[in-house]
């Protein structure tokens, strides 16, 4: 069964391997972790609801304490010690578009505020229900997770918004199919939440971004249904497509989704490289994209990261293999660990391959083959559970990620690490910080940084630790040509900042855009914009 | 110098070739063209400027006659036989922001329409000045040309808005880069017309559209500039930029242009395949693209439009060679023209055409080589004189453009090709139709239609028949789920079928952003949205 309170379903978890321990407390020191609190003792503190009765809305305590929070490190605090502060007042669970309009309808009446569901693991407080006088109803698309059409001549696959990732993945793959879209949220976020919060997956190089999946759709608004055609492309004045993508539930309620798919691969395998140092790396990594190399993923781990996730991998006669043969190589200390994968025709793949090995032969890369590779594959969507254990360990861990220019990627990643590793150093604790670059563009790619650090002896004061680190890194993005998210979204978190990123006048417009379909406020308050 | 009624330079003439003349009348019968009024007497038309007086504004009659009009069938019978109907009252040649910032504080002090101007090359009324009680500035950006910025790491070049496609290039070439953006109208269009009408050009499979292109900039606005951040991707909410692209002066004047360019490319190279049929040349477009082959350019010419070509093409002995050499590979009237370009490092230009050979051959094309494709790159951007040639034998010529999803081409083009071709029946007169797809997507692709016919005997008859077939045909597409534009935008001619595309809703979001930014409606009115 799904976690009430931390990630994904209860039955599986993953385990620290030995030394994994020892590696962070030589870092930041021995932990002690906080004790949780229970499920019945949240449920006890649930307030009546507000809402006046409806057939379809459900207000049991469990459904409203399973709704009130995402997957930030501040919802992890609130789940486990209990202070969640507030509860959505309901649980609707609709079936169909009508479904929708009809809660829309009864919001409206009544003025409640409207969030909606998909995944919950917003990590930027989207679907956090905040103090008001309104009642707040949470919908959540759960129960709309069917592929409703596939178009093989243009390729395009209709779904229900509420369709979670592996469910997207195998209807469309019974028919031959992929949508390749592979956030690190994959197991439990929706393809509808998808679109709301811009997502980016882990094989947007080939696939892209949810930007170019999205083909389409209906929207339940509180001004009616908007349906967008599907359209390949258009001159025709500024694309609905946009303003719906990243709209955060502030426009209406995505139902149904359409998007590009594509006939499952042929071939797909996953590589490694190691470089001798980080300038070689990113510089090898820039020219594969700017060469417009047929890569289908790419990831650049730094040193800090490349040593981490060595020294946390779990395979130590393999790594032990490896060290030895990199140090053959002349690698030393310093090393950074490009993973890449190539996915296609046997000729694109064949073609791809020998471009990436012959570019990475030329900053120093020492070609590892496809062991870790595999590795990397296998557990792609498994490290959100080692949170989990770090959680039981007492660490509490954190990412914080952003894209800019290629000019700024250096200057923009070492005051991110430094702003994170010597932060809490008045309270003399330290921070474990480490950071990758993924999702790569020719102007730039995004940056994606880790940290942990020891929990305190209260909650309160780990909230305050984290709020600290987060408050401040925050700034130093969007102070420095950051974009406050390039996969996360904005959602309650990163709203204070954005209007850095978007000026005064990219404020207007979005705000207006929103009072224009839902004059009232109703539709997720407080998420985006005010 | 530039043609003050037509395309282009007045010194360049296209001749019709031998047996054009012919094939034209064969298939539409004998023309006679109508007689061109003088730009003298277009001049002595022009009534006095209801402009307040500003030193940076001009009123003669020139400037005011050669910004009156841009390039669609319905201008140039407005300016061939001087009924131009409205004027605007001045001109303004900005050569900075700062300038644009001090026109918008005088429209705004005064109450004057403002209508940006790039190159004038509009097929869609988007510069024509509407009656109206408000005296009209056009903003002609042309003096905002520079290449003011590159930077090489990110890729990232920034331009003044008014730099049309030769200095565009010409200015990143003598750097080593390109754009890589060549719509058909290069020659004179600008990179904020581009932006500002979401232009897509030739090579956009591999370049993108300008969508893709468009990384940032300034737009000045009655709210104040906005200033659009360069970041490679992001999820922080609606994406600014995508707001801005197509809105067609309704939002503010760009005067900076940021766009992503690109390494000279090592090899390019265009080349020619028939097909037997127009089933198979589709099919093998389709699998192409869906196959992800890095192709720069695909395009495909029915069978009339195939045979209009070669008729037209003007190099007998070649053509002759071509078709004897067709016809021994069994090659039969029907067949169809796809060219196709390649552009990268060596390696990939190899794959690439190796993978297309290797397609094609499965649907029956025969690869000629690159003859054909050099002349249709030698030749790429002279077509829109061919207009000029046929205009003084008498003939009209129009293209109409459209985009929609795989399954649906060959029903939206079939009903666009016989209502073009049936239109003027009543009248008793042939229309010529012929038609090809370019820019390919995986989903779909558009549809590019020319049609010629006779001119009438007067003016007035002349644009009756035009505004039947391009209104006629204009419902066709957007009642058949093509957008009313992929390529030349919304202006005045299309904005009425923009409603059937966009819907309600989107409509409402579209006038929305434009009277947050615009509430008195001063700039560019009447266009894109009422």
């Amino acid at each position: 069964m799904r976690r009430w309170n931390g990630w994904g379903d209860d039955q599986f978890n993953l385990e620290l391997p030995d030394g994994g321990r020892q590696f962070l407390q030589e870092r930041i020191g021995k932990a002690a972790p906080l004790s949780d609190t229970s499920l019945e003792a949240a449920c006890a503190q649930v307030p009546a609801s507000r809402l006046p009765q409806h057939p379809d809305v459900v207000t049991s305590a469990e459904d409203r304490v399973r709704h009130a929070r995402g997957q930030s490190l501040a919802d992890w605090l609130a789940m486990r010690s209990g202070d969640f502060g507030v509860f959505p007042d309901g649980v609707a669970y609709p079936e169909s578009s009508q479904d929708v309009e009809t809660l829309l309808r009864y919001a409206e009446e009544h003025g409640i505020s409207v969030i909606p569901y998909g995944g919950g693991t917003s990590v930027a407080g989207h679907i956090n229900p905040v103090n008001s006088e309104s009642a707040v109803l949470t919908v959540d698309m759960g129960r709309m997770n069917r592929l409703i059409d596939l178009d093989r001549e243009s390729q395009i696959a209709t779904f229900g918004a509420g369709t979670p990732g592996p469910l997207v993945e195998s209807q469309l793959r019974a028919l031959g199919y992929t949508l390749g879209h592979f956030p690190q949220s994959f197991e439990l976020s929706t393809i509808g939440g998808w679109v709301a919060s811009r997502s980016s997956g882990q094989q947007s190089l080939r696939y892209g971004r949810i930007e170019q999946l999205f083909a389409g759709g209906r929207i339940e608004t509180l001004k009616g249904t908007l349906d967008i055609p599907t359209i390949p492309a258009s001159s025709a004045g500024p694309d609905i497509r946009e303003m719906i993508l990243g709209s955060e539930g502030r426009i209406g309620l995505i139902t149904e989704v359409k998007v590009r798919v594509t006939p499952l691969p042929a071939h797909e395998s996953f590589h490694v490289v190691f470089f001798p140092d980080w300038d070689k790396a990113r510089t090898a990594c820039r020219q594969l994209v700017q060469n417009r190399t047929q890569l289908s993923m790419l990831r650049l781990s730094n040193a800090t990261e490349t040593e981490t996730q060595l020294a946390l991998a779990g395979h130590p006669a393999l790594i032990g293999m490896l060290e030895s043969y990199l140090s053959l190589r002349g690698s030393k200390d310093g090393k950074c660990m490009m993973t890449f994968g190539i996915t296609g025709s046997k000729r694109q793949c064949n073609n791809a391959l020998k471009e990436t090995r012959a570019i990475c032969s030329e900053y120093d890369g020492i070609y590892t083959g496809k062991k870790l590779g595999d590795k990397w594959a296998a557990k792609r969507f498994t490290m959100p559970y080692l949170r989990e254990a770090l959680w039981q360990l007492g660490y509490a861990v954190d990412t914080l990620e952003t894209a800019t220019d290629w000019d700024n990627v250096d200057n923009l990643l070492n005051r991110i690490e430094e702003n994170l590793r010597n932060r809490l150093n008045e309270k003399k604790e330290s921070v474990h910080v480490f950071t990758h670059l993924s999702h790569f563009y020719t102007q730039g790619c995004s940056i994606y940084t880790t940290y942990v650090f020891r929990v305190a002896d209260s909650y309160d004061e780990t909230l305050a630790r984290w709020k600290t680190l987060k408050d401040s890194t925050s700034a130093v993005i969007v102070n420095n040509r950051g974009t406050i998210s390039h996969q996360h979204g904005v959602g309650k978190d990163h709203a204070p900042f954005l209007p850095v990123e978007k000026g005064e006048l990219g404020m207007l417009a979005i705000g207006s855009l929103c009072r224009t379909f839902d004059p009232a406020g109703l539709l997720n308050p407080k998420t985006l914009v005010e």
